[in-house]
């Protein structure tokens, strides 16, 4: 079990932690809308044309409001996590980086969904990138609350908090499986789901 | 009232809320400049062609002039509001979440009015949005001097600042109007109205 | 030797150093994704031609996936060393600054593996660029042990680390004399050699 | 003298200066090497074609080696300057504003001579640029030693600097004026340029 070991050890400042995430974060949300390029206009002056034009951006539009919706619940709830630890080590570091290397990777399936917002496919695999984003996330905080959580919060944390979490992956996922039958509804359900996110969880009160 | 009451919850650190909010505007400024796209020239070693390229290129140099100015007129207003707050609840954060969300969609009118400057609907689009972004602050300063500022900074705060808050928005629509009569006027009222705003409002006196 | 001189002086706050280098270590692993370009279909809708597509992007995902592991060990052991030093003085400033030049540079080599992922030349050079940035990091490391350690972690420094250390190198040096016989060789060398450095060495024991 | 007495109010915390002042730096030398695009091969295996197109990518290496090093080199003197301010007014945050726009703008130039390496236009642009950069940061150090300086530290100025800091601009622009016979001893000076200031000057000693 060396391996393993080697990871529990390490008591890093969660500062530099959280300044490398609030980088990447910072990043991704406005890297989204480099997405939006300025369409091409035969007449220059023209602002028919260019209604006509942002019209047809509206689904490029939509992409990017929402993935930038989601990630920033994604770091509202890293600040809340990271908030519950007493320190870091290197194990956290390392489950971190996965969980950036995924919100990362959304400027990719947030322009595929952008400009082909009727491709069963690409509907179907942005949700399921947030799907495993989430699961990631759920990574992230079990490791926290089972071995880095301060201990004067312990008690107030839901033991439950994993389970009711898989609530988010399953929303993604049945959006996911939506959009071959209407790219339509996985949308809306792509929209609601972190509406159920927007706030961390309360304090459990005994 | 659940839903509201979520919001008023959570007593958040404004450091990493502020290192979030930095790492937004210092991405929007340095990304303006990916416009200025090097231009094609037939003759690589002609300095004629050049010179007459980037003059071609100037309408984009001024959107990127004025986009430069607005968005670190908002950065330093944005850093003194959130230094009135004690502390940041959950509804700040998402108030801050969708003023960034406002200030990252930046650039894209921007590129739009550097590339399309004597159309109307381009250069009108470009005062909305700053209308737009414009309101969403003032959301975010009414919410901090109503619900979260420090108590020692109360009395000193203007109780008309929303109504006086209004000229920027009035302007900025003033010269999306104005942009379909002449897109240089919209210009000119664009550049003057961040003059009113280039610092904080003093304190009160009492 | 006023020139040299020059480096030793100097006594800065670590805070601004780790502060840029977090922002160039943040943006580095973000922009990685902005190789993975949307591709052309000709029939928008057909999920079987995007997928077919997404298939040929491969190349691109697993030089994506390398660069973003091996950064982020960069990020992790840059973290350790720094909280090695005591202070900074000029030199480590520019070394620092070298070693943020040769991780900088990490996006070019990864999008050329990507494009060109059965070309020697380009597998082949991602190795060497790997093992400069290793010899840059080794530099640094070595400059804070010999000058700017605190006190008090002295005594727990394996004088051998930069023997030690250049195991990396070698690695990467022999992963780029793989690619001209196998590229598929090469990327199992380049996936295996950051996995030993997934943790900055334990504190020695007396 | 109102318009003017604005500036010299306010009592900012340099905290949230530095963190979007050290974002900016970041992302431009990031941002730098988006210019080192992928070439196109007709062989996408041929080692000897990609060898061939790299070496005409010479001069791009050579703009984003001598840019890198230089906005370092502003970063460390920016580092040395804030630091030396006892707080931060309002006047200070637009000189630094107005400083980071001129290095915002720095790909511009870099990309220009990157691509257009014989044409003396786009090399003297690029010292030119540098001169108007050096100049803005001398402004900006002025303005904190006549007016922000922390008391303890205002002896050990150099009531010369800003005579002997006109030394850069003239190099930058005798590198300008020098493009227009021969780029190559243009190239020569924008690199020897830096090398005066890789270090802040050293306290004076009464």
């Amino acid at each position: 079990m060396r391996l393993f070991d080697r990871f529990t050890r390490g008591e890093l400042r969660l500062g530099r932690i959280e300044a490398f995430s609030d980088g990447v974060f910072a990043i991704i949300v406005t890297l989204l809308v480099l997405e939006l390029k300025v369409p091409h206009l035969q007449d220059h002056a023209s602002a028919r044309e260019l209604a006509h034009q942002l019209v047809e951006l509206m689904p490029k539009f939509l992409s990017w409001l929402i993935s930038f919706i989601i990630v920033c619940k994604f770091w509202l709830n890293h600040d809340h996590v990271l908030g519950l630890a007493h320190h870091a080590d290197y194990g956290l570091v390392w489950l971190n980086s996965i969980f950036l290397m995924g919100q990362a990777f959304i400027p990719f399936p947030t322009a595929l969904m952008g400009e082909f917002s009727r491709n069963p496919l690409a509907v179907s695999l942005f949700g399921c990138v947030f799907a495993v984003n989430t699961l990631l996330f759920l990574a992230l905080q079990g490791y926290v609350v089972r071995r880095l959580i301060k201990p004067e919060l312990a008690a107030e944390q839901d033991p439950r908090f994993f389970v009711k979490g898989l609530v988010g992956p399953a929303s993604y996922l049945a959006g996911a499986a939506a959009a071959w039958f209407s790219v339509h509804a996985a949308l809306v359900i792509y929209l609601l789901t972190p509406l159920f996110y927007l706030t961390p969880p309360a304090p459990r009160r005994k």
